[in-house]
């Protein structure tokens, strides 16, 4: 059976993407990157899409390191910097924003590599979107192009070229509603997704994140399941 | 002043790298990463080195996770994997030893450029070498040029353009006989590096590390101030 590692967040996209990789017949070793506070709902919701799902292994991976190393820089990982609310879609695409973690895919990629070579797992998906994104340089398909070639020098293959590791992204060219329509193809529990920021008890609807995901379920004509503030 | 991340791990090489980068002026950003306990001995000297050189942050990232995930694959970060002792160095290159572990150099780099652009250092070091290597594939120049593009089109200067961060291995080309010279015009205290891939009091004198450093040694025609078992 073929295996694939997974970056599984407990987002609507890394959720649907694993859904994804499933459906197409692999065997799924997802790993999920915790680093602090502000994402623990995430972790909480990524354990209970495994088990859904009925993964192989699921890893969550202690990156709190990441924290400490981008001190003042990320609204993610610094809860001293506030998260913007209401912006407007058109506006996001415009400026990298606060919310924007430094280098953090390339982390992910890099330690799902490790563990994909290690078990002889020729995929790695992830759940990266380029079109309804929030402009982060990490989810362009150039990067994962870049990475892919890294991917190929830097592990035993670039040596003995017995087989490759291929950078799985089903979702690149989606928009959100169409994701959404997918998710609904696949019988993705909408309802254990988490796509906000912030880790409340509901979601805060105002974030880049929730917008994206609520114009989505409008645009797609899908009631979302989860709860938000004041609605 | 200009910054730099450099990542030490207390062994010759990259030790002569930090002291390379304070010579040219840099302000020292050092990263060290603990996995396990085989290499806890590394992690010690590379503290005393940071001490010693007086470098601006010497921090130690927890990166444990990757005994897990790459479990009964390396030597170095499984301890029921024998170390390979008293090779023929033309062997080295021959394959890739069991000392490999799985795309160990792109975690470290993806989390030095993470700091790096936290910090706005322009300059991230390391210590590679592709001449008296042990035949690693992130070792060689085309993995180093491929991460160089990752950097460049996954960080924020991907998309604004302001500024790069650049890969600085200045020791790439060089034998190990020269690499000793270097530290040795550098004054680098070569008795707090350490090489060996065992964690002992006294080096194995037996691993590819401990040969690859004994016969550079050798031919720069220095007395290697660390102690050996049974010399």
């Amino acid at each position: 059976m073929k295996k694939a590692v997974c970056l599984l967040s407990g987002g609507l996209d890394s959720t649907t993407t694993v859904f994804y990789a499933k459906n197409k017949g692999y065997e799924i070793y997802a790993l999920t990157f915790s680093y602090g506070q502000r994402h623990s709902k995430e972790v909480e919701q990524a354990e209970k899409v495994a088990k859904y799902l009925g993964v192989k292994e699921h890893k969550i991976i202690n990156i709190n390191f990441l924290k400490e190393l981008t001190k003042g820089v990320s609204a993610l990982t610094d809860e001293k910097i506030e998260i913007p609310e209401e912006r407007k879609i058109e506006d996001m695409e415009k400026n990298i924003p606060v919310t924007y973690v430094p280098f953090r895919n390339t982390i992910f990629l890099s330690i799902a590599t490790s563990y994909a070579e290690s078990i002889n797992a020729n995929s790695i998906f992830i759940g990266a979107n380029s079109l309804d994104y929030s402009g982060y340089p990490d989810c362009r398909p150039e990067y994962f192009k870049a990475m892919e070639e890294v991917i190929k020098l830097g592990t035993k293959i670039g040596v003995t070229n017995e087989k490759e590791i291929k950078i799985e992204i089903p979702l690149l060219m989606k928009t959100k509603s169409e994701i959404i329509k997918l998710a609904k193809e696949l019988n993705v529990p909408l309802g254990l997704t988490w796509s906000c920021y912030k880790g409340g008890k509901k979601a805060c609807g105002k974030c880049d994140s929730c917008l994206l995901r609520l114009k989505g379920f409008k645009e797609a004509g899908i009631k979302d399941p989860i709860e938000y503030e004041n609605k």
